[in-house]
């Protein structure tokens, strides 16, 4: 039998930074005298009240996790805090359905930025501070599960980011814990500069921490119904750019950084395909526009950069509706979807690393099938990768798109149309935010779906925040036995 | 330096057969009178010329072929080949542009079954039945392709189906050379009880031989626009879904049943596999006809079993058009093309091995990821296979979906809509056929799209023809030093 104490034990205690953290928007709109800080309020005290009582009833507890328990842990506590995150949208002056409600939630935490609000422009503060509080909070999640418990759980090929090195010559990396610590602090700074950035380029203060915090999570959510498009201004195109490319590279490099060892940053080999990707992108699509007269010169480049880097690293602002650039943006735009940032970043998707392996292992299988005799392995940053981590990889990629597949099929069978079905199937489990069409598309929300495909996004956004295999291996009955 | 001789060689001699193949449609067109015949007869004289000259100047050549030399001979046979026999759709009644007619023969050599002709039902004899034989011709040779030449490349995990087994207990199986005239045995057995089940269920022995080559070849040109709706006969359709069927599974083990020995066909997990696939599918698309309505009961039964098991087998007949059945059978007939038959048969695709290897090593992925101690590998049929082959066919799902896509975003960079450009590239490289949408629908053909998409569909069916790694060899640097 698996011993759930500890697992109750952890979640209580994040319950209870949840119920914190209501706090901040409950005094946002108690500053601004809007009657939802109540809302904030009596959600902090059910969620300090639920979370308290379950790490109490447990505390005491000593020893590590077992592999299965880390496993049951990090889909509990998404699921746990999504659905106590979502109490405020519930009774807020937005009166969304607990299935609304707990979608946006679910949007928030895995920092897709699928919405099913409108009329964000004249929100109370509280509500937009939580949404981005939800992101922000999400994103720093991520990355520490990323670095700390993925590499343990051999999930999709993330054994690779494994921080005890194995090689006695590599002493770079201390244990997990301390990591963390210093993570967060670049994640703090990073999202201060941001701030400090969008309000020199014209937002409010409030919009500038907002967006900051969605930025460096690439989140996504924002305080207007047009995105980012509502400001109009370079300065903020331009800022969100670096920050949601600084968010999707990976943050251990960041903190080697600090520590005076840039070589890490500027040498990875993940960093420079991640930029060589985003490079190629934008540039066809800015030649794109200007070859089918969409947008012209120094326009096109700018939406393409913004929506192409955008949507590749699974923020999911816009700043126009790129969707009736024509059959070939829609495309690639559906494709860009899926590639995603860097391992242990804020950003989701697919993930650069996982095609520079697969790239290195169909090179040398090619190369076995030309030569069978000769003797060739794959290769990852300059260092010869294990059978095993190539086979996780590749797994990886079939399940992500089985995963799609069958999201798509069920969605469809609703009734939605072909590219309603497809892009939100793709935008959930890539974790991106806006979908394509009429209906989801960067000027629509997810509002007009029904019911059952709410929950099925919200089960394809959490599959594709935990690659995949930590929830799913939860439906092995293996799993339960053992 | 590779030694190109023995290459020339062969393909001197499979142009001279084709030559010699193409005296039958002249005999056709000259029984019924019709000019063409001076077409084929000029077409037959060129083929034999051409295949003749290269055959003769390199006779006398000894020895067996190396990788490399087999590689280069696989692809240049089938583009050798198709461009000969594109000869007489130029200079026949129809007169098709030369990138037509190479389309139109890439597509029947590679069994594929998209075409580019309309007015088939009043088109002289000869024409039809040039393009039967040509689906025909392809269709044995992708059998002794797949038998003889594809396991020793071990291309996409196709080494699984090696003739001598390195386990001396298992002598059921002796050379390939042997095999390969009793396969073809089997194979026109088969065509002549398809073809005598046509002519009692109402054909005319004419259309009863055109439809039974292109239906055990997997193929899918017909004698008439509306293909095989035209007849409007359950009996037909019946006989075409049984005979679409036999022409998927591995034609190995019917020649093992026909010498006494049927435990291999009835056990066989890739045949229980293949009928699993098949009757899911039916049965998801009858009961959704029969709930929303677009067809009832029986009639909804023999659509659903009549189209699904000829996309699924990449056969390509329709006997209406599905594409108009709403989102949700768009979608399921867009996956089903992708399926596939068995290794070993005249059907295309990922195919049905692949699958269950995939979802083998996922199953023992997980395990693995739950018990990290324990011991556990991927098996097929029952017995273990090693990583290699694992390896092998993960790369080929993941070199299917890169050459899917890149077709697509050419396709769509042409100006096709997005449907028709998916679509597209799916059915070529999977070799089905029809595409779905107005231009390339059951009810279409692929005769409006620009001369660009046809060079490119007609790589794409090459591609997926000879599973896609035995023509990307070709393009590596390192494959023309060695």
């Amino acid at each position: 039998m698996l011993d759930i104490r500890p697992i109750i034990l952890i979640n209580g205690i994040l319950l209870s930074f949840l119920g914190v953290a209501m706090l901040l928007p409950a005094m946002v709109d108690l500053a601004v005298g809007h009657p939802d800080w109540k809302v904030f309020f009596a959600a902090a005290c059910t969620t300090l009240f639920a979370g308290g009582g379950l790490a109490l009833t447990n505390r005491g507890y000593r020893g590590g996790l077992s592999v299965q328990q880390a496993f049951l842990l990090t889909t509990s506590a998404w699921v746990f805090s999504t659905a106590f995150a979502a109490l405020p949208f519930m009774f807020s002056e937005f009166k969304l359905s607990y299935t609304d409600a707990f979608f946006e939630a679910m949007s928030g935490l895995t920092t897709t930025g699928s919405t099913v609000m409108s009329g964000l422009d004249t929100a109370p503060p509280g509500i937009l501070m939580w949404r981005a509080l939800l992101q922000w909070l999400g994103g720093i999640g991520i990355i520490v599960m990323a670095i700390a418990v993925l590499p343990m759980l051999q999930v999709g090929g993330m054994q690779l980011f494994r921080l005890e090195s194995s090689e006695t010559s590599d002493k770079i990396l201390p244990r997990a814990t301390q990591v963390v610590g210093s993570i967060a602090l670049v994640y703090v700074s990073f999202s201060l500069i941001c701030a400090l950035c969008y309000r020199l380029a014209g937002m409010s203060t409030f919009e500038a921490v907002a967006h900051a915090m969605t930025t460096i999570a690439t989140g996504g959510f924002s305080t207007s119904d047009q995105s980012v498009g509502h400001f109009e201004s370079a300065f903020v195109d331009y800022t969100a750019v670096v920050f949601m490319i600084l968010g999707s590279l990976p943050f251990l490099l960041y903190w080697q950084a600090v520590r005076g060892n840039a070589k890490p940053l500027l040498q990875d080999s993940q960093v420079r395909w991640f930029f060589m990707f985003a490079i190629g992108f934008v540039s066809v699509m800015t030649l794109y526009q200007i070859n089918t007269g969409v947008h012209e010169g120094w326009m096109a480049l700018r939406y393409a950069l913004f929506n192409i880097v955008s949507i590749m690293t699974g923020t999911g602002y816009a700043t126009t509706d790129y969707g009736l650039w024509g059959p070939f943006a829609v495309m690639m735009f559906f494709c860009v979807m899926f590639v995603g940032g860097c391992a242990g970043s804020t950003s989701c998707g697919i993930k650069i690393f996982r095609f520079q392996i697969m790239y290195s292992a169909l090179t040398m299988q090619i190369r076995r099938m030309v030569h069978p005799n000769g003797v060739f392995s794959a290769k990852y940053n300059g260092r010869v990768i294990s059978e095993d981590i190539t086979a996780s990889v590749m797994s990886f990629f079939f399940v992500f798109f089985v995963c799609f597949t069958v999201l798509a099929f069920l969605l469809s069978s609703l009734g939605l149309d072909l590219l309603t079905s497809l892009s939100a199937a793709g935008t959930a489990v890539a974790n991106v935010g806006p979908g394509l069409g009429d209906i989801i598309g960067p000027s629509g929300t997810f509002a007009p779906l029904p019911d059952t495909a709410k929950w099925l996004l919200s089960l394809g956004m959490l599959l594709g925040r935990l690659e995949l295999f930590t929830v799913l291996v939860l439906f092995l009955p293996n799993f339960w036995r053992a």
